[in-house]
């Protein structure tokens, strides 16, 4: 994500960076759809519309493509996410930041990142590289709450209460993996959203 | 789970029973171990040391099986879980039975239900006995989590706040499934007791 020089921005460059990002959304899409079992290289490949031998060049292996999916995509919606609220959001905005952290986990790439994650705990190649990548994007989407909800962390328990309500969020997420949770999510998400507000004062 | 009648006693339906219930052990042990890909009959009749006819004639299908397991566990768990508190249980107790829901969410029988969970999302022929049996498990946690916590549902967001709890345990065991998250579970809950015993009054 550094800065674009000069450069980088050969055609050629800018060919390949293209040809990453279409592997990448590819890998997300299918480890969402068929789960980690029926996500390889050359189905992601085929769906990007990438000979294998282009993919296998930006991913060496099965783990560093699907790991580097899950990561791209969820910098993308942290962005996505930041950028919703540019100017940061006030106390009155608080119950749509509690809506938009709920969205992160009810689409695609919660599907794609609890597929992962779930082989991961079966897969030794896969754990300890999922762990870190799982920690390191909990981390930022942590950061993003405390940012976005204006969160005085010395305060005692504001921390806990933002961590739980994105424990919360991932609950949701998983409840809405096989139906269509939304009537009951909103109900839900509203109550929390005072509670969190009342809790953050 | 009916009523035990004399008849039902023979040494022979013992025996069957006896067999019926090593096998859903082991098949809960089993996916929480090997996920849903390495869960095969076989597997598990082998590891509960039953003849693959005798599973096959408790559980036609690898569905059965795996369905059953889950379902048995999770009976025996919200058994469990009232039996911790024969009384109901008081305000006082409210912080101990939040702690107490909350360790439904983090030892094998949820990480049996999470690869079966996934799994679902995946295979058409598993998708809607999952979909069906979490509900039917969900209304039930629901159900043990408003007695224990002697939740007044009248009330305006009680329900609401209930169901956040929970979704709020189903994260955290998430959270705990590639590595320990006790320490940082242990302060979350201890924040969102107050939280939930403020909102319930």
């Amino acid at each position: 994500m550094g800065a674009v020089t000069e450069a980088d921005r050969s055609p050629k460059q800018d060919r390949s960076r293209a040809t990453r990002q279409r592997l990448l959304e590819a890998a997300v899409a299918c480890l969402a759809e068929h789960g980690w079992t029926g996500s390889t290289v050359t189905v992601v490949s085929e769906r990007a519309g990438v000979s294998r031998g282009a993919a296998q060049h930006h991913f060496p292996t099965r783990e560093d493509l699907f790991t580097a999916a899950v990561e791209y995509v969820a910098e993308e919606r942290s962005a996505a996410l930041r950028g919703l609220f540019p100017e940061g959001a006030g106390a009155a905005d608080r119950a749509a930041v509690v809506r938009a952290l709920v969205d992160l986990y009810t689409g695609p790439l919660f599907r794609a990142a609890l597929q992962l994650w779930v082989a991961a705990s079966n897969e030794p190649q896969l754990g300890p590289r999922v762990a870190e990548l799982e920690a390191r994007v909990g981390r930022e989407t942590h950061r993003i709450a405390v940012e976005l909800l204006a969160v005085d962390e010395s305060r005692p328990g504001a921390r806990e209460t933002v961590q739980g309500l994105l424990d919360m969020a991932r609950g949701l997420g998983l409840a809405n993996l096989l139906t269509d949770d939304a009537h009951r999510r909103d109900r839900v998400v509203h109550q929390w959203s005072h509670l969190v507000a009342g809790a953050l004062g």
